[in-house]
């Protein structure tokens, strides 16, 4: 048990595997937030007792919710590969120091999209924080499959 | 390998895991059961053979198939960063009884969420149960980054 | 830490693992190609510099485009839950043949899933591959319960 949490590279996985999924539950409580300023809800329970018109516009979709929620999405569908990826690669035994590298990167690049997206940013920002991450998924994925091939 | 699994926090931690994966992966066959009870499909080729006219209104997207999917959309995004957080919390070494009431309180509380999301309960009883789920995971995140600091 | 990665199944399912994954990230640049081939994005920052008139027309939504995110979505639904059920699964030191067995199963399901929904192919192909590997998910988990019950 406690072997792998006495393993460098183990540690520094757990670390940002920890905070980038801290990052993607904010957009909970961010797309939360949205709804109640825009007024802008998707259950008609969330809307009781509000005037039959005023609910009817509450329940329509709103720009910025819509794009919260895009970027919620786009962590689901980059991040879990990240944390499933590396932690197969973290069991390979890589250098530290480039794991490091990997996990920073990694962490890096989906702070900066999210700050892309929600803002919003001009792109290429957004495409191309994107781009970082998914290469750092694929190259830790690549030492994963040369390391532990067995079809 | 077999150390793991003699591990009783461990232990804990893949019996509710297993516990809510299985809950989440009900989304899928109960979305099936409201798409062919209501007639409401997303795929040309899952209507093929019925009039045009009938194909047009089977096409159209459906509340309680839309509440089911928001229902399962939510659990991916709750339930996915329990099971890394928790994965991390376990290997952590925490107290047994601790852990076991994490577990314990979370996989209630995604129960609660379904039932009162599909039903649909009136409110506040899925933002609560929502919110406890999001506490839990927050306080197991909160133990991995202390224990487990690596930056 | 090299223990774990010593064992044959934990090894199997390290590269099934990554397949599966790798295709469930195959889908982003996937919906990158067809948003850029059929002119229809979601972000008004993607359309900048268009006329105005045209910028209205690639902010629609294109049937070809929500295709190939359900499918990404229904990976997400389908191969994350696999990937935790079957880690916990390999841990439970099941026989090699058996674990390839459903490893391999379940990687050719979801393959076969992917093609049956972008070509599209007609019914029941995409079902039944979507059956298949939701059958292979479930088995493990039982596993995984009887072997691992701690509640």
């Amino acid at each position: 048990m406690a072997q792998l949490m006495e393993d460098e590279v183990f540690l520094a996985f757990s670390t940002y595997a920890t905070i980038v999924i801290l990052k993607m539950m904010l957009m909970g409580p961010m797309t939360g937030y949205f709804r109640f300023t825009r007024g802008a809800f998707a259950n008609e329970e969330d809307v009781v007792g509000k005037p039959e018109e005023e609910k009817k516009k509450m329940l329509r979709s709103n720009s910025d919710v819509e794009r919260v929620r895009r970027c919620h999405q786009n962590d689901l569908e980059n991040i879990i590969p990240f944390i499933v990826v590396g932690l197969l690669y973290a069991l390979t035994g890589p250098d530290l120091s480039t794991a490091l590298l990997n996990f920073r990167v990694f962490a890096g690049s989906r702070i900066c999209h999210t700050i892309a997206y929600v803002t919003p940013l001009p792109q290429p920002s957004r495409g191309l924080s994107w781009m970082v991450g998914m290469g750092i998924t694929f190259s830790m994925a690549y030492r994963v499959i040369s390391t532990a091939l067995y079809l």
